[in-house]
C-alpha cells in the first residue's frame, strides 16, 4: 500500500472490503523435490499475489511469452495496492508533468530520493527507478491507467480528479536545498479515494486479456527446492485441498509485507507493533517473506516501516506545532506526514502532542488525534501535559518571535504556514502512536537484485525465486518520504521481475 | 565485545592483537550431504567461534558427555570478548553484590532491563538471565575468573582492581524511576583494561583442562544439510586445506557479529557503518550469521548495535551539554555512554557536540572529539557551528537558570552534574559519528531460543543448529543500556547452547 491518506475505513471494514483468506498464516521449511509425490500441474512462472507487483509481473511475464499462473490468498484480488490511493511517485519529466509545463529531470528525483531518504537507500534500484521512470509512466498509460491532465498545489491527496501533486516533502526544509522539487505523484484521475482501485482494475484487466489465469483463495504455502538449492515449484493450498505446482522459469513472490503478522511485527519491527492502525490489505501476513527466509534468503531492513501521523489535511493545522516529551519542537510541521510519523514513532518514543491556537486548531472529518489539553494559556497546555517546567512555554516564545518574522531557524518551515501561535483557546492534540490515527505498513523484506532475483547471505541469486514489492525490500525506506514509492517500486520492479523470470528458462 | 570503554589502541593495533584470520570471509549457500565425498572426521558437537559463547558452550557440551571440537578462524583465541573490558552484567544478588552489602533483586534487573531498553527487548531471555544471574556469577567465579570484593563509584570502567561499579544508566534519569538501581557491572579484579584477556584465559584454561581441542586458524565455511534440513556437519577450511567435519549432535555459531564486513554492515546497520571505529576482533565478519541465514534461519534486529559517544571518563565532562543541529538538548549527559551514542547515531543524524565551559571542559588522555568551536560567548559558538540562529542561547538560557536550581527538568540530569555553564572560553567538542572516536559494534543475529536453538522464519527449530553470542539476537538490543550485557549474554546463552547441543543426541 502506498498511499497513506486516510479513507475513513476502519481496521474492520478494510478486512471485510478485502475478504477473508484462506488460511490466516503459517507453514513450514520448504520441502524438498524428492518429497514431492507428484506435480499437480506444470507452468513456466507462478506468480504468489495479486497486488500491483504480482500483477505487473505477471504480465510481462506472460508477454515475454511465458505460461503464467497467478495466485491470490484473498478472496479479492489486489492487495494493498488496490486498497491505496494509487498513487505512483514518477518523474525526471513524465509525459503528464511535461504536458502540466513541470520541469522535472532524473537527477533531480534522484537527488530527492537519496538525500532525503534513509543511508540504506539502494542506489543501483533508485538510480533504474529515475532514469527509467517516464518510460514507466508511459507504461501504465498504455495499460489504461487513467490520468488527467491537472495539478493540485494542496499537499493531501487530491479529492477531486487531479492526477499530479506534491506527494512529498520537495518543497519542504531541508529538502528544497537538497534536491530541485517538482511534484511527482501521479494519481488516477478519479474522484475520492478511488486511484487504487482504478490502477488495479487498469491492470488486472491487461493480466485478463493476456490471458492469465489468476486463482483467488488460493496460497502458495511452501516452496520445492531441488538438491541444487533452485526453487522449482511450490505447494498450493485452496478449500479444495493441496496441489503441487511445478515452476519451470521460477516463482516470483508478491505477498506483501507482514503489517498483519503479529508475532512477525513483534520482533522484527516493535515500533511499527506500537502503532494504532495496521495499514494494508489482509493479505500482508509475511507469507513471502518467510517462505524466501526458508530457502536461504536474506532480509533486510525488517524493522523499517512507514507510519503515518496525518496532521494534514486541513492544512491549516500545520501552522501549530508538533513537540515531544521534552515540550521541544523536533520537526518541521510541514514535512510530508510518513516523515513526521518517522520521526515519532522511530525518535521520540511514539510520543508527540500538535499544539495549535485558534487558527490552526485541527479540525478533522472524524477524531483522528484525542484532544489531549486545552487552555487559554501556553502554561496551562503544558501543565495539563506534565511538560517539563517552563520549557512548553520557552519552546512556543522563542518559536514565536521568529515566525512573526516569517522565520523558522530551527527547522525551516515554509512562510505560507508561519505564524504566531495566539489567540486562545490553545489545544495540545495527542500523536501518540496508540492513541491516535496512526497508520503503519512494513518495508523491509527480501533482498534482491534490480531484476528481482532474490539473494541469498552471500550476495548470491536464489536460482528460480523472484521477489518484488513489498515482499522484496526495494526503493522505499525509512523515513518513508513520498506517498507514491512503494507502488511505484511494485509496479517498476515487479516488471522486471516478470521479465527477468520469464528469460531464465 | 561488551566493554565500550576506549583501550587506547588505534583499529590497527587491535587486528595485529587479533592476528589474521585464515580467509577474510566469503563462503557459498549450504552444502547438502549428498554432496560431502567423505568426512575426514567426526564429532558429536562443533562450536564454531572461540570467543566468550563458543568457549562457554564447548566447556558445557564437553562436561555433558560430548566429543566437541572447538574451531577460531584467527591465530589468537578469544574473540572480542579477549578484546573487551571484561565486563558481565550480574545481579539479583551475586556473591559480589552480597559481599559488598548490595541489595539487589531479579526483579529489579529485570525492570531496568525491559523498562529501559528497546521495545524489541527479547522478554524470555531477559527473564531467565536475571533469574538465573547470581547462579551464572557463581559459574564463573568457579571457573576461576578473579574478581575482587571492591565497588567504585565511578562512570567508567574500573581502572583499578575494582570488580563492581554502576555500568549501565541505573542512576541516572529515566531509569532510576523504574527500576531500583544496583551496580551490576562485574569486572574481573586486576587494573587495567584487561578483564576481557583474564576472563577469557581462565574460560580458555578450562576448556583446555577438560580436553577439549581448539584448532586456530581454522574457519568455518560451510553447514552442511541433511535433506530432511538438519545440519549436520560443516566444511573447514585452513592453510592446509579443506576437511568436512560431521557433528553428530549439532554445530553452534558463536562466530560474533559483523562489525568487519564492510558490504554487510552497509546493508543492514548503515547507521553503524558511519561510526568511526568498527569495535571488535577482526573476527567479526558475520560467517556465523551468513551461514545460519543460508540454512533458513531467521535473522533479527540486524539494524541494530552499540555506538558509544563516550563524553566520560573523565566525568566533568558531564557538567557540559550534549547538542544536536537545532542547537537542542536531546538526552541527559549523564547516562550511559552507548545510550548517548545511539541517540546520536540514530536519532541525530549522526551529529552532536558536547559544549563546555572552562570547568567541564573535556580533557581526554588522547583526543576523541576534535575542538570545533571555541569563543567567549555562547553566541561565538553558536555562530562557529552555523546553528540556528539563537536556538543555543535560548538552549543554554533555559538550562543555567534551571541548573542555577539544582534541577535539570527537562532531561533529569543527577544534581552532581548540574551547575550553570559558565566561565569562558566555551568549547564545542564535535561528537559526530564520523568525526568523533565513536566506536560501534553490531547486535542483530540469528533468531534463537533460549536454549540456542537456530529458528527459521515460521518459528521452528533448525535441527541440529544452535547459536550465541553476537551471531545470535539476544539479551542486548539498542540502545545498548549497560557495559557488560552482551559479554554477560554470550556466556550464560553459551552455557545453555552447549547443554543443549549435547543433549540432543
Amino acid at each position: 500500500m502506498t498511499d497513506t491518506e486516510k479513507t475513513g475505513l476502519s481496521r474492520r471494514q478494510l478486512l471485510l472490503a478485502t475478504g477473508a483468506a484462506v488460511v490466516a498464516g503459517g507453514s513450514a521449511q520448504a520441502m524438498p523435490s524428492s518429497d514431492v509425490p507428484a506435480w499437480d500441474e506444470q507452468v513456466d512462472v507462478l506468480v504468489a499475489g495479486s497486488g500491483a507487483a504480482g500483477t505487473c509481473a505477471a504480465l510481462e511475464a506472460k508477454r515475454a511469452g511465458a505460461r503464467v499462473l497467478m495466485t491470490e490468498s484473498l478472496a479479492v484480488p489486489g492487495g494493498s495496492s488496490g486498497l491505496s490511493g494509487g498513487v505512483v511517485y514518477a518523474g525526471g519529466g513524465t509525459a503528464l508533468q511535461r504536458a502540466l509545463g513541470v520541469e522535472d529531470t532524473p537527477e533531480a528525483m534522484y537527488d530527492y530520493l537519496l538525500r532525503t531518504g534513509s543511508p540504506g537507500s539502494p542506489r543501483d534500484k533508485i538510480q533504474l527507478y529515475c532514469e527509467q521512470s517516464p518510460e514507466h509512466f508511459a507504461w501504465l498509460v498504455a495499460q489504461g491507467v487513467p490520468y488527467t491532465d491537472k495539478f493540485t498545489p494542496g499537499k493531501g491527496l487530491p479529492m477531486g480528479d487531479e492526477s499530479l501533486y506534491f506527494s512529498g516533502s520537495e518543497q519542504a526544509w531541508p529538502a528544497r536545498e537538497l534536491a530541485v522539487p517538482a511534484p511527482r505523484g501521479h494519481v488516477p484521475g478519479v474522484a475520492g479515494i478511488n486511484g487504487g482501485r482504478t490502477l488495479m482494475a487498469a491492470l488486472h484487466k491487461q493480466v485478463r486479456d493476456a490471458g492469465v489465469p489468476l486463482r483467488t483463495r488460493v496460497a502458495v504455502r511452501q516452496l520445492v527446492v531441488e538438491s541444487d538449492g533452485r526453487v522449482s515449484g511450490a505447494l498450493l493450498e485452496s478449500e479444495g485441498g493441496q496441489r503441487f505446482v511445478r515452476a519451470r522459469r521460477g516463482v516470483v513472490l508478491a505477498c506483501g509485507g507482514f503489517i498483519h503478522n503479529r508475532a512477525m511485527l513483534e520482533q522484527h519491527a516493535p515500533e511499527l507493533a506500537r502503532c494504532s492502525v495496521p495499514w494494508g490489505g489482509a493479505g500482508d501476513q509475511g507469507q513471502g517473506i518467510n517462505m524466501g527466509v526458508a530457502v536461504g534468503a536474506s532480509s533486510v531492513r525488517m524493522h523499517e516501516g512507514f507510519a503515518v501521523a496525518p496532521i494534514y489535511p486541513p492544512e491549516q493545522s500545520i501552522s501549530g506545532i508538533l513537540i515531544n516529551s521534552s515540550g521541544q519542537r523536533f520537526i518541521g510541521e510541514d514535512v510530508y506526514h510518513a516523515v513526521i510519523g518517522h520521526a515519532i514513532a522511530f525518535q521520540q518514543q511514539g510520543r508527540a502532542w500538535l499544539i495549535t491556537d485558534e487558527q490552526s486548531a485541527y479540525k478533522g472529518v472524524q477524531d483522528n488525534f484525542p484532544l489531549a489539553a486545552q487552555s487559554n494559556s501556553i502554561g496551562g497546555i503544558a501543565e495539563q501535559l506534565s511538560l517539563p517546567k517552563g520549557a512548553l512555554q520557552n519552546t512556543v516564545a522563542y518559536y514565536n518571535r521568529h515566525a512573526g518574522n516569517g522565520e523558522d531557524p530551527v527547522f525551516g518551515k515554509a512562510g505560507q504556514y508561519l505564524r504566531p501561535l495566539q489567540g486562545p483557546p490553545y489545544k495540545a492534540w495527542d500523536i501518540s502512536v496508540e492513541r491516535a490515527f496512526f497508520p503503519a505498513h512494513t518495508l523491509g523484506g527480501l533482498a534482491t537484485t534490480v531484476n528481482g532475483n532474490v539473494l541469498n547471505s552471500f550476495g548470491e541469486q536464489i536460482p528460480g525465486l523472484y521477489a518484488a514489492g513489498r515482499t522484496s525490500a526495494g526503493v522505499p525506506t525509512a523515513p518513508y518520504i513520498a506517498s507514491g514509492l512503494s507502488l511505484g517500486d511494485a509496479t517498476f520492479f515487479g516488471r522486471r521481475a516478470g521479465r527477468a523470470v520469464a528469460g531464465a528458462a
